[in-house]
């Protein structure tokens, strides 16, 4: 799942002479993405550096991004904005990405930052209830069906559409027990008393024990679960996790709930699925970024599907969290420190 | 809250004879309301009556209603239909009304069924899953404003709008801690870690230790609650219960969630409060029948509402057990045997 390196005093010793050689002082850090509490960025004016905060309203283009970063020496990633090579191309003095979140492999070019010596950091540490609480809502409003009944004041029900199941009744497969994983399998199983098995790289035996849930291979968990909810980090190698094999073996009238990065779900196979009725609903939370497939399944399958613009997250809680991790990251490698959360150098 | 009496086969000994003194083998069983199995309603047939289900695809009027009540001996009332004492009119033969449900005051003239010696029966049994379930839902859908977010595929947040509390920071005021409120209690405390109060007419020693839940009087409840949820039964007695008093407490931003009735909460209290901006959200399962300033709420404050026509307990499951348990009043109650779930007689 997600890759979180300790980097050490002595590992980070050539980013620190890098990042001593800069002109820290004069120099600035761009800050992207909304909602951030300025008074949070203080110690970036601490550090006697220019602290310019930029689309706020919109993501910037690829052109604003290269003008703001020519002469920046930090940037704090809170945005949706994609930073290419190309985006990096003339930030010759950049030394510090400190990425809002943990699937930083998704906006940042990995190589290209790494090429040049750009140390990237993440924010792990943010407890996983902005997400597990999300994903909850997102299991009920699935199974329950409530935005469709939304605004239909008085009673209109037919009969004509099948009565869903109590949730209670559910089996829940949870595919990687992390930190978020494990937190939703919590509510479901100490909460609503619905059975939960799960699925993950490596087993946890401990988590077996106290919350009452399974292992079970991946594909035998599609087979068994009512809802298969996907929470692992997104990067390489769980690209296209959630295959055709996998898709193949969902009973008909299953839901899959992905509050995970859509890329974990083949979009050709969930399309498979949808057409078939194999999966009654499908939830995302943040969608494809380039697939014709995936547009053409809105248009499709539009109302079977509930997506919504990665705010999974989105809570005051864990922003603040996030961002006083984020600031710590780029106050601690200017200042020539080791960072806890440095992903990438 | 609910009134519930269990009749023993004594006190109904007048009923019985009345009972026993309709032709039931010819007579007519009218069933009402959608989504109702078919097969549960074979015991109705093996008395040897004729079963007419009515108002599939709609509320019958009343007019229908009176022609079809005219040669009814039982009447299985499980749709929205409301029946007046002009509906119960020319219905003679008329003996058992089996409401499907708990709120059979909303829908049935009680003082023109008792006069008429017909007996109304209810179905408390149901496990409060199906209701805990949805009014959970709704709570998260309120306090995360996850329905305002769908179809919203893309990232487009502005932060113009305030970030949502994480629903682990919040404390909840359960008013009335009955079954289901009880429920909802164990899931927002055990699932979700909420801090939770209540108010019932009675405190409930008992779950405030195996729950962790404190009793507050209603106005202090209102005072000390971020999301005030109101599952108490719908009768004259908690009939505008949240009122102006009440709502005046309520400290600006809260969300009130009433899966209850309509009833429970006065509208002009809560126009005021949406207007005067102390609730920020308003969540209903069922709504006013027929009042003027409950039409101007949807207008004036419709994206801060989330409403729906009372389908919080339509689950396979509810639905299931309702039903079985009307049609074993029925059966009872024409074979002259005493039921559990007589209400009125």
């Amino acid at each position: 799942m997600r890759t979180s390196e300790h980097v050490s005093a002595v590992d980070v010793a050539g980013s620190e002479m890098a990042l001593a050689g800069a002109a820290v002082g004069a120099a600035k850090i761009v800050v992207s993405g909304a909602g951030i509490d300025e008074r949070l960025l203080a110690p970036l004016h601490g550090l006697g550096c220019q602290v310019v905060s930029i689309g706020r309203g919109e993501t910037p283009t690829a052109q604003a991004l290269r003008d703001e970063l020519t002469d920046a020496v930090a940037y704090l990633h809170g945005g949706e904005e994609i930073v290419s090579e190309e985006v990096l191309e003339l930030a010759g003095g950049l030394r510090v990405i400190a990425f809002l979140g943990i699937g930083y492999e998704t906006f940042i070019d990995v190589a290209a930052a790494r090429r040049r010596g750009i140390v990237v950091t993440n924010t792990p540490d943010r407890t996983p209830d902005a997400v597990a609480e999300f994903t909850v809502g997102q299991i009920i409003n699935a199974s329950r069906r409530i935005p469709r009944h939304l605004g239909t004041v008085y009673p209109h029900w037919s009969g004509a559409e099948e009565l869903p199941d109590e949730l209670a009744s559910k089996k829940i497969g949870i595919v990687g027990l992390g930190q978020i994983g494990a937190r939703i399998a919590g509510i479901l199983r100490l909460g609503f008393h619905c059975r939960v098995s799960y699925y993950n790289r490596t087993r946890k035996e401990g988590l077996e024990m106290t919350l009452g849930v399974r292992f079970r291979q991946l594909a035998e968990l599609a087979e068994w679960s009512d809802v298969l909810v996907v929470m692992v980090g997104g990067n390489a190698e769980t690209a296209g996790l959630i295959d055709r094999r996998v898709l193949a073996r969902v009973r008909p009238g299953s839901i899959l709930v992905n509050t995970a990065r859509a890329s974990i779900v083949d979009p050709e196979a969930l399309r498979d699925a949808l057409a078939g009725g194999r999966l009654a609903m499908a939830v995302f939370d943040g969608y494809y970024q380039d697939s014709s497939v995936a547009k053409d399944l809105l248009n499709d399958f539009g109302d079977r599907m509930y997506v919504t613009g990665h705010i999974a997250s989105h809570t005051k809680q864990s922003m603040e969290r996030m961002v006083r991790q984020a600031v710590d990251s780029v106050v601690n490698l200017l200042s020539g420190r080791p960072d806890p959360n440095v992903v990438i150098r």
